[in-house]
């Protein structure tokens, strides 16, 4: 099987079978298939498509160019959340140990942030003394232990995803709903879940702009869920506005601690809440969504959620006492306002613009090498509908760095557009594709 | 002007600036685009396509990778020819000497042949001591003695291009009308031409099968002639079965030989005298075709033509006797015959099927790096439209090697389509475009 003859096939519109996707998979993560015929069949996948069969073969391909967990030996069923990244998306800490409390096994493997959108391990690592780096038998026992763990993705899953990921970002490959939804739904199955609720984020701040790709992407990562035998479900939210109301580290950690308190911004809670009742649904746990709903919401008003996060923290290292003292987490030297230049009502706050101001503030980066400031970020006053009186105070900006401090207020100040009368009410989930039963 | 831009503006399908394309060229060149990107380029090129001017840009960016010849100092037109090749296709050998004997110079730089098509240059050095290799001032020396010289592409001629031959091999991006073009015409307009006839072969044992897209070919060649200051017109030939009666080094010298003594066979004949007349057309040599016409006529009847490739063998080291002796001239220590199995009209040669029955015989190469043997090939006895009997000869093999000899004949065999009744008479030259007075 000649790596030309599989690019010629793809690229006259043809579809490729199991064993000619296989070989490329294997060709590239085994280096037998140079970059540039790898390269030159990823822009053949880009402008032809692949179907879903294709997908699915591409996928589980990748799977197997790497290890994968088998967690059968703990008992009860094993379910974990991926978003396509938004901004100030926190809610894999708050839904995490509430679906644990119920009785759900999460076994979480995250990334980073990167450009405008946070990183679950980024928000994690704000936490002294935390561990994402857990070994696998660490990662194991913290599992066993508390029912959650929450870790960075190990160099053995999917190693195909590492080497095309990089390929695919100096190639113009990137934005492919075939690749995206193979490079997603490889490391989440490598886990070894049996389930997997997907937030597609669409909207200005997303990765998915319009309602179609984001459709398209969560149909497909829906489809080989089912494919690949983890029950799958998606939710499509918004993503226009920021998530909850701040944005970096050890700020997303504080508000994910007063949600699991009860005292959560609405967006951020009923969102959390939706997708960590969905978690219960896919897992068995519950039998209807609003089964589901009662026992999410049950856990977090008896504090059994935050409690289960305490000893999350506690069993990776970290320093549990955070939960109960703000004091705990890092804190910026500087704070400064951004204000209205007018009164009205706030009928957008740019995500994108905030995300970006985020990174100048040093709490994103722009390449994987760069390092974050936990204690850096924003915190929104006046959200999205809100009254907003000229010279009242939009947002907080936690800084360390006045030199970055001008681009960052400008980039804000720009982020929130003031009108004459309230937005819209409109809601933050958007739609829902339930995997077909197996 | 980063690399990726670039490629994401071609993979969206917009059109590439002159500076943008020159970025990839040069990038190409001097080796400081990686060759993924490069490949990725080509693929989202050979999906999306290219404009007239794109393509015009391409090609002149090829150009200016290299040295460009500047033979101002000669005096007279220079006008080349190219054919996209095909099988026993040996027409630059007829009238390369014809049109330089009427005034034009011709500074002939031609390829060698790949797969089933042939190439000048194998059949050049058949003539014992014939040096394709002259250098740049040998080349001039040649030229301003003969009028027309025969050599080789230099290295330094268009060096992005054979950069990007090689990747487009090994990448699924070769049958691409814009790369194509940009490909052939570079190193043509390299030559330092004021003129340029194409001949694009279409038809089963042609690179392009199809009318369709022989004459998008042919189209996109005289617009890119034209547009970088050559005055170019093309023929679509059809190129079904083998160019008159020879195929293989050595046997299709001997036939243009034949030709040039007005003793050829009246397909070969006919399409040299034509492509020679335009030539002398573009060279401004001739007012009207008729009158170009009239002139190749007299140089053939006259033997000034034969005079003249004696002249250019001379020239260039090759030994002028073999005009007169056929003895000269490497032939196969053993022939074989073909035979007919039936009675009827010849419907078809397969050309294709000629072309790799020379490969097994040694006459071709499947790889560049392959040597070829000048003296084996076939001659056909009974072409197309010709009628056969059970039995008789349809061609004669010249082969050095018995262990070879099953596949060939086999393939031989297969090539000939016997019927009841004769064939429908067609033209080989199927269109002409003539590029827009510059």
């Amino acid at each position: 099987m000649r790596a030309v003859d599989i690019i010629r096939k793809k690229r006259d519109g043809l579809s490729l079978t199991r064993e000619e996707i296989e070989a490329f998979v294997q060709g590239v993560t085994q280096r037998s298939w140079p970059e540039y015929q790898a390269a030159s069949l990823l822009m053949a996948i880009y402008l032809r498509g692949m179907s879903a069969e294709e997908t699915g073969h591409l996928t589980g391909a990748m799977v197997r160019s790497g290890a994968t967990l088998d967690l059968g030996d703990l008992p009860g069923p094993k379910v974990d959340k991926h978003s396509t990244g938004g901004v100030g998306d926190k809610t894999s800490l708050i839904l995490a140990p509430l679906a644990a409390a119920c009785g759900v096994i999460v076994p979480m493997m995250s990334g980073r942030g990167l450009g405008h959108t946070g990183g679950t391990l980024d928000k994690l690592e704000a936490i002294p003394g935390f561990r994402v780096n857990l070994s696998v038998d660490e990662f194991r026992q913290a599992l066993r232990c508390c029912g959650c763990a929450m870790i960075g993705q190990t160099a053995q899953v999917a190693p195909a995803d590492k080497i095309l990921y990089a390929l695919r970002d100096v190639t113009g490959t990137v934005e492919s709903i075939p690749l995206i939804t193979a490079s997603i739904m490889s490391k989440k199955i490598a886990e070894g879940i049996g389930g997997l609720v997907l937030d597609v984020k669409c909207g200005h701040g997303a990765f998915m702009k319009s309602r179609a790709d984001a459709r398209a992407l969560a149909q497909a990562l829906v489809a080989t869920g089912q494919n690949n035998g983890v029950k799958s479900s998606a939710l499509l939210t918004a993503m226009d506005a920021p998530l909850g109301r701040t944005v970096g580290n050890a700020l997303e950690v504080q508000e994910c601690l007063d949600t699991l308190r009860g005292r959560g911004p609405k967006d951020l809670e009923s969102l959390s809440l939706t997708l960590a009742a969905w978690m219960l649904v896919l897992g068995g746990v519950a039998e209807s969504l609003d089964a589901a709903d009662e026992k999410v919401q049950a856990a977090l008003a008896s504090g059994r959620g935050l409690e289960k996060l305490r000893e999350i923290i506690a069993e990776q290292g970290g320093d549990p006492h955070v939960a109960d003292d703000p004091g705990k987490l890092p804190a910026s030297p500087h704070q400064t306002f951004v204000r209205a230049k007018r009164s009205g009502y706030v009928t957008a706050v740019q995500a994108e613009s905030v995300g970006r101001a985020c990174i100048l503030l040093g709490a994103g980066r722009n390449r994987v090498e760069d390092a974050v400031d936990h204690a850096v970020g924003v915190v929104i006053h006046t959200g999205l509908g809100e009254a907003a009186r000229e010279g009242g105070i939009l947002a907080e900006v936690h800084y360390r760095d006045q030199a970055t401090l001008g681009p960052v207020l400008e980039l804000l100040t720009s982020a929130w557009t003031i009108g004459d009368a309230p937005p819209e009410k409109s809601s933050l989930i958007l739609e829902t594709y339930r995997g077909a039963p197996a």
